[in-house]
C-alpha cells in the first residue's frame, strides 16, 4: 500500500503515511537534497564570475555608446570596441565554463544528449523488433498505454515466471489472484480514496490539464540550464525549490507558479490553482449505478483483506508469505518517459507477515555474504554516494532495521542481478525520514540506473501493522494472530473503571461522553490522571467530543494497574512488503542489455541485446545455411527436439544471407542459433562472442538446452566440442 | 469478438452479427429447441391423464358435498368419500410419473437433487481448502468477483503454462499483452459500445434491477417444474418460449412479462419495461473527463488493432496466428452460477490469420484420427445426440468448414483432456444457423458438461474478414494482406468515369453529391445503368446525399469494364477464433476430478481431486514418518533436490497422523507424496491407486520428476522399484 507523500497537503496529518515508492522515481533524483542542495563551490564562483563580468560588458557598452555620442575620434571608439569583444569573449568563456559545470549536475547538457541518443537507439530497436508499441497506435494512440509485441511478451512472461520460481515456489509463498475491479469500501478503508491523488492545474482557457509540480520543476530546470545569467542566489533557490517539491502543499506549489508566472506550456494561458485529482479509475460495479469500484492501484489490498483465510490455511501459524502477481491501474495526469510511468502495469506484490516480536529470518545466513551498493539515510544526508556493505554487516550494524527486512533485500538483489541487470547500476536507498510513512520501521529502493537516470522498480518496505489495523477497523473483522503461551502468564493490564453514578450527577447528559473519553485514555495519560487525583484529589480534563475541559474528582473514576493471568497474546502482524514494478524492471533490463557493435564490413552498426537464456524471448534459432530440402528436413529433426525439451526457438527458411539472419536474431536477444550445414552435424553459435561450435545433428537440441537451463556454461561446452571457423560473412 | 446476439432488438439488422461464445451457456440447454420443444409423448398423456384426474377429483368431491347438503345416509357419505380418496391416489400417482418425467427432462427433480449435492460437496472442499473464495469478504464481498487462493492460484498458473507451450509455442504464434483500459474509438468500431447489452427490467418501487430474460426464464422453469396441473398446451407454449428465449426482442420479453404478471422476486413489486444495459465498465481516461474508455470486454481487439505491425513482424507472410492471455470485464446484471458467470474472468484467444482461398492447414493430418464426440447442427435439429466422428471425416465431409477450423478443434480437444477434462464430458457443437452472426463462415463451441449443465468453455470460430474490416474502417488504416503474383494477372476492372462539365450544367451546387454517388455504385448497380441508358439514353438515380432522384443522362457518365494487368491481390485476411474461458474450464475441471472415498475406518468421506502432475497445484509433499531429527535433515535433503528439479512441493513436519497427513493432500490434489521412514530410503505413494514404492533418498527427487513431467508413467515406476505395504495408518 502506498500513496504519493508528495503531493498530500502539508496541513494534512495523514501526509507522511503514504509512500509511493513505484511512483516518485522521477522525482528521486531531486529528493536527495542535502547533497543537491549544496551548490558546487566552483559553479558559485563561476556564476559570481559570470554576474560580474556582465556588469563589465554592459558598463564597457555604455562607454563605447558615449563615446559615439560625444563624437569622439575613430581610434578610441574602437580601441573601446575592441576592450568590449574582450570582455565579450571573456563572458563566453565563463558561460560555457558554468555550461559544462551544470550540466554534469543537472543532467541537461552533452551526458544528457549522450543518454538522450543511446535512449533512441534502444528505443528505436525496442519498436522496430514489436517489444513494445504504442497501444491502439491506428487509433492514435493513448498516452501511458503500451503493448507488448511477441518478443516483449516473452520477455515479460519470462521475468514473472522466474519471479514466480525465486520467490513463490523457492520461498512456500502462498500466492493469490484477486480482481481489479474493487469496491470502494476497500479502497476507502486503505487510504487510497483520500489521499491517492496529485495535485492538478488546468489551463483556464482550454481546460487542458497538467501535473502542478511537473510545471514548476520544468520551469525550474530549463532555468538552470539554459539561463547562465541567474545569481547564483536565485540559482540556489531554484535547486531548493527542485529539492523540496515533494513536499510542497497546493497553497505553496500554487504560491510558486504564480511568483514565477509561469503559463500553460502549450498556450502561455494563464493557469488555474493546484487541485488535488485522484489517480484511481472510477467505475461503477453491476447495473444499480449505486456501487462505486476503481480499478485497484496496487494488488496488495487483496491480499490484506484475505489474512484471516490465509493465516488459517498456513495453520495459524507466522511468519508466512502471500504474494499476487496482476494488473494494477493509475491515471496518470500527463505520462511521461515511456514505459516508466504508465497507466497500466503489471505489479508482483509479496506481503510477509510476521511476529512484530521477533523479525528474525531463519534463511538471513544464505544472503549475509552478499555484498553491494547500498545508500542508507546517513550517506544520503552526508553527500556520499552509495557504497558496497555486506549485508549481514548492514543488519547487524541496525543500517537495515531486522533480518526479514534484509533476507528480501538479499533475494531482490540476486532476482534482478539474475535477470541480467548490471550490478554497479543497481543500488538499495534507504528512504529519508521525511519520506517514510509514520508507521513504517524501515524502507529501501532497489533503484537501477538507466538513461531517465536512477529508476525505483522494487520497494521494500516494513510497513508494522498499519494496513491490516486500518482494514480491521473498517470491516470490524479482527485480522490478528495469536500466540499459544506454553504456561500461562501473568501480564499487569490497566484497569480504568468510571464511576457512573458520580459522573451522571456531575454531568447529566454528557455523561456518555465523558465516561468514553475516559476510557478511551492511554496508559501514559490515565497514569498522570491517577497521580493528580491522588495528589489533588481533581483533574482538568479535555473531552473532544464535547470540545471543552470538564473537572473530574477522584470519586468519579478509579483508575488501576491489576494482574491478570494470560494464555494467548493476540497482535496484529507486522507486514513486510517488497513490491515490484515489473515494467519498470523490464525496461532496465532493456536498457542494460543493449549494445552496438560495427558489422564485418565495418559499414554500420548491429544492435544487440545480451539477454540471459533465461530472460531471452527466444532460445536458439535453428537456419539451413542455404535453401535445401536435405537441409530444411535436418534443420525440422532438431526443431521437433526442441519442442520436446521445452525450448522455445523459431526455423528461418529464408534465403537471406547467414549473416543477415544472424543479426536478425541477435537484435531479439536470441542467445544460440544452430546453423544446419551438412546430414550429419551443425553449428551452435554463441550470440555475444559470435563463437562456433560443431555437434552431432542428434545433440544439437540437448546441448542448447543445457546451456539455456543453465546446466553446463558456454565456456564448458566450447572447451567441449570442435570449433568452427566459417569462411564467409559475419563468421 | 463476440457479443450477445440473443438479446439485441430483433428488428436491428446487426442482432445476428454478434455471437456470444463465452456468454451464453446457461440458456444453451434451452437453445437446442427442435429437441426439447417437441414435448416427449409420455408428458403429453400424462399432463392429459392429469387433468381428467382434477376433473374427476372436482366433480366427486361436489357430489360428496351434495350428498352432505341433502342429508343423505352416513354409508352413502362414507362411499363418496372413500371414491374421492380413491381418485385423489390415483390423481397423485399420475402427479408423481409426471414429476420424474418432468425431472429427466428439465433438472429439476431428484437428478437434480444429486447435482446440487455434488455440487455442494465439491464447492465446499473447493473453498474451504482456499481454491477460491468470494472476493472482499470480509466486506461482504460483490456479487460475481472471486480470488483464487493458494492452490486454485496453481491451478491456474498450471492451466495458462500449458496453454501458452500447447499453443503459443509449439504452434510459433506472436504472443501480445495488450492494456485492459480501451479508449472508446475502438469499442465503437468492434460494435460493443452499441451492441454489447443485456435487457435489464427494474422493480418500479425499489429500483433493484433484473436480467428480463432470467426472470422469464425462472418463470417457466418453476411453472412446468412445479405446476402439474397446468395443460400441455400450456406446459408446450412454456417450452417454446424457453426455447426461443435468446431470440426474443425487448417488445416481446416486455409483453410475456406482463401477459404471465412476472413481479420483482423479492418484493412482487410491478417491473419496468425491458431496456438494454451496456455490460461494459465505464471509465474514463486522463484528468479531463473528456476521453471515455471502457474495461476492454475480451481481449481479441488488442490483437486486432495490432494487425498490421504482426503481419509485418511475421515477414508479411499468411498464415499466421497471434495470441493473448489477459483479464477481461463483464459487468453483470445479476451474475449466477460461481464461477462460470463473472464480472471479471480471464481469457486465452488466438486469431489465426488465414487467406480466405486457402483454409488448409499443413499440420491437420496429425489431428485427422481424433475421434470425439460432435454434435453437428443437423443432428441438433433432427434431435439426435452428439456422437464420435473422425475428425478427418467431419472436415472431408463439409461438415466442418475448413482445414484450419478443424486444426483447432482437434488441439482444442488435445488441450482440454490432457488438463483432465473427462473427454465423455466434453463435446464441440456447432452453432445453429441462428445463433452465427452473417458473416461467419462456421462456428463451433467446446461444451463441458457440469453440475449446471452443458457448459460452453471454448469457442471456436471462424469469423471471416468482419474484424479487420471494422478497424480498417473506423481507423482509416488498411489491415490487408498481399499476394504477390509470381506472374503479372489479367484482371477486369468497373470503370466509372462521371463526366463532370456536363453534371455541373445540370446539378450546379449539388454536383459534387452526384459525382460522389456515381462513383460509389456497386457494380451490379453500375452495369444497371449502363445498360439503362443505352437502351433509353437517360436513368433515375438515388441520390442519398440528395435525398432525392436526379435524372442521369447518358453524356454524364461513361461505365465501362477495363481489363487491367496487377501483380499482387490485396485482401482483408479471415480470421479463426479459438477463444478460452480459463475460469469455466478449471471451475469444470475442479468437477471432472473430483471424488470421494471412504477412509480406512470406513466412518468418513475423504475428498479427493485426481488432478494430472500436469495441473495439480502442488506436485509432491514431504513427510517425515515421526517427529524426529534426522527424518526431518532427510526431508529437507530431499527438499532441495526437488527445488533444484523444479518441483513445487510442501514439507509437512506437524506430528499428524500420516493418514490425515495424506487425507490433507489428496483434498489438494498433490499427485504424489515421499514419506521419510529411514535414513537411507523413503516411500512414495500415489494419490489414486495409494500405492507406494520404496527408492533411495538420493533417487527420491529424479523419480519424482520423472512421472510429474510425463517422462516415465507410475505405471514404469511401479514395475521398476520394490513395493511398500504400509502396516498401519490409512496405507
Amino acid at each position: 500500500m502506498r500513496l504519493l507523500s508528495s503531493l498530500l497537503s502539508s496541513t494534512n496529518p495523514l501526509r507522511h503515511h503514504f509512500t509511493s515508492p513505484l511512483r516518485n522515481a522521477f522525482s528521486f533524483q531531486f529528493r536527495n537534497f542535502p547533497r543537491l542542495f549544496s551548490m558546487d563551490s566552483s559553479e558559485r564562483s563561476l556564476r559570481n564570475a559570470l554576474s560580474l563580468k556582465q556588469l563589465a560588458v554592459e558598463a564597457q557598452g555604455d562607454a563605447v555608446r558615449a563615446l559615439k555620442a560625444a563624437g569622439a575620434a575613430k581610434a578610441e571608439i574602437d580601441a573601446a570596441i575592441e576592450a568590449l569583444n574582450g570582455l565579450k569573449i571573456e563572458k563566453a568563456s565563463i558561460e560555457k565554463q558554468l555550461h559544462a559545470v551544470v550540466s554534469g549536475a543537472g543532467g541537461g547538457g552533452d551526458g544528457a544528449l549522450n543518454r538522450e541518443s543511446f535512449r533512441q537507439a534502444v528505443g528505436n530497436t525496442l519498436e522496430r523488433r514489436l517489444f513494445y508499441i504504442p497501444s491502439f497506435k491506428i487509433y492514435r494512440g493513448v498516452a501511458g498505454l503500451y503493448d507488448y509485441g511477441p518478443p516483449g511478451c516473452a520477455v515479460k512472461s519470462n521475468v514473472l515466471a522466474f519471479w514466480r520460481q525465486h520467490f513463490v515456489l523457492e520461498e512456500n509463498m502462498l500466492e493469490v489472484d484477486c480482481p481489479c475491479v474493487t469496491p470502494e469500501v476497500v479502497l476507502k478503508a486503505s487510504g487510497h480514496v483520500d489521499k491517492f491523488t496529485d495535485l492538478m492545474v488546468k489551463d483556464e482557457k482550454t481546460g487542458t490539464c497538467y501535473r502542478a509540480d511537473h510545471l514548476l520543476k520544468d520551469f525550474c530546470n530549463e532555468k538552470l540550464q539554459k539561463d547562465l545569467s541567474i545569481s547564483s542566489e536565485k540559482a540556489a533557490e531554484l535547486k531548493h525549490i527542485l529539492a523540496v517539491l515533494d513536499d510542497l502543499s497546493a497553497d505553496e506549489l500554487g504560491a510558486k507558479i504564480k511568483e514565477y508566472g509561469i503559463t500553460a506550456p502549450d498556450t502561455k494561458n494563464p493557469l488555474s490553482d493546484p487541485y488535488p485529482f485522484n489517480l484511481m479509475f472510477q467505475t461503477s460495479i453491476g447495473p444499480s449505478g449505486l456501487l462505486p469500484g476503481y480499478m485497484r492501484p496496487e494488488t496488495a489490498q487483496g491480499i490484506f483483506v484475505n489474512f484471516k483465510d490465509l493465516y488459517y490455511y498456513n495453520g495459524n501459524k507466522l511468519p508466512f508469505a502471500a504474494a499476487q502477481i496482476g494488473q494494477a491501474f493509475r491515471n496518470e495526469i500527463s505520462p511521461r518517459q515511456g514505459l516508466l510511468r504508465v497507466r497500466e502495469f503489471t505489479l508482483a506484490e509479496i506481503e510477509h507477515f510476521v511476529d512484530p516480536e521477533d523479525k528474525s529470518h531463519p534463511k538471513f545466513a544464505d544472503v549475509a555474504n552478499l555484498e553491494f551498493l547500498m545508500f542508507p539515510r546517513e550517506d544520503q544526508m552526508s553527500g556520499n554516494s552509495a557504497r558496497k556493505i555486506p549485508l549481514g554487516e548492514a543488519v547487524s550494524k541496525g543500517t537495515v532495521n531486522n533480518e526479514t527486512l534484509g533476507y528480501f533485500i538479499g533475494r531482490v538483489y540476486l532476482f534482478l542481478t539474475r535477470l541480467g541487470i548490471d550490478k554497479d547500476r543497481l543500488r538499495f536507498r534507504q528512504h529519508l525520514a521525511n519520506e517514510m510513512a509514520h508507521y513504517a520501521a524501515d524502507c529501501w529502493d532497489a533503484e537501477i540506473e538507466c538513461s531517465y537516470g536512477w529508476i525505483e522498480c522494487v520497494g521494500i518496505a516494513d510497513r508494522s501493522a498499519y494496513d491490516l489495523h486500518a482494514h480491521t477497523e473498517k470491516s470490524g473483522v479482527p485480522l490478528v494472530a495469536h500466540e499459544k503461551f506454553a504456561e500461562p502468564r501473568e501480564v499487569e493490564k490497566l484497569v480504568i473503571a468510571p464511576v457512573k453514578k458520580e459522573l451522571g450527577l456531575a454531568f447529566k447528559g454528557s455523561q456518555k461522553n465523558v465516561v468514553e473519553a475516559l476510557e478511551a485514555m492511554k496508559e501514559k495519560e490515565a497514569l498522570e490522571m491517577k497521580a493528580t487525583l491522588e495528589s489533588n484529589g481533581e483533574v482538568e480534563f479535555y473531552v473532544c467530543t464535547l470540545g471543552k475541559n470538564v473537572l473530574i474528582k477522584k470519586s468519579m473514576v478509579a483508575i488501576s494497574k491489576e494482574k491478570k493471568k494470560e494464555h494467548q497474546r493476540v497482535f496484529t502482524p507486522s507486514v513486510i512488503e517488497p513490491s515490484f514494478g515489473i515494467g519498470r524492471i523490464i525496461y532496465c533490463l532493456f536498457e542494460h542489455s543493449y549494445y552496438m557493435r560495427p558489422s564485418k564490413a565495418g559499414d554500420e552498426h548491429l544492435n544487440v541485446f545480451r539477454f540471459p537464456p533465461l530472460v531471452a524471448p527466444i532460445k536458439c534459432t535453428v537456419f539451413p545455411l542455404v535453401q535445401n530440402q536435405q537441409y530444411e528436413q535436418v534443420a525440422k529433426v532438431i526443431s521437433k527436439s526442441l519442442t520436446v525439451a521445452g525450448i522455445s526457438h523459431k526455423i528461418d527458411i529464408t534465403g537471406t544471407s547467414i549473416g543477415k539472419r544472424y543479426a536478425r536474431t541477435d537484435e531479439l536477444g536470441v542467445p544460440f542459433a544452430i546453423t544446419v550445414d551438412s546430414a550429419s552435424s551443425v553449428t551452435i553459435r554463441e550470440r555475444d562472442s559470435k563463437d562456433q561450435i560443431r555437434v552431432g545433428v542428434e545433440e544439437a537440441a540437448s546441448v542448447v538446452k543445457d546451456v539455456t537451463d543453465g546446466f553446463r556454461t558456454w565456456e564448458d561446452v566450447w572447451s567441449t566440442f570442435p570449433h568452427h571457423v566459417s569462411a564467409s560473412a559475419e563468421d
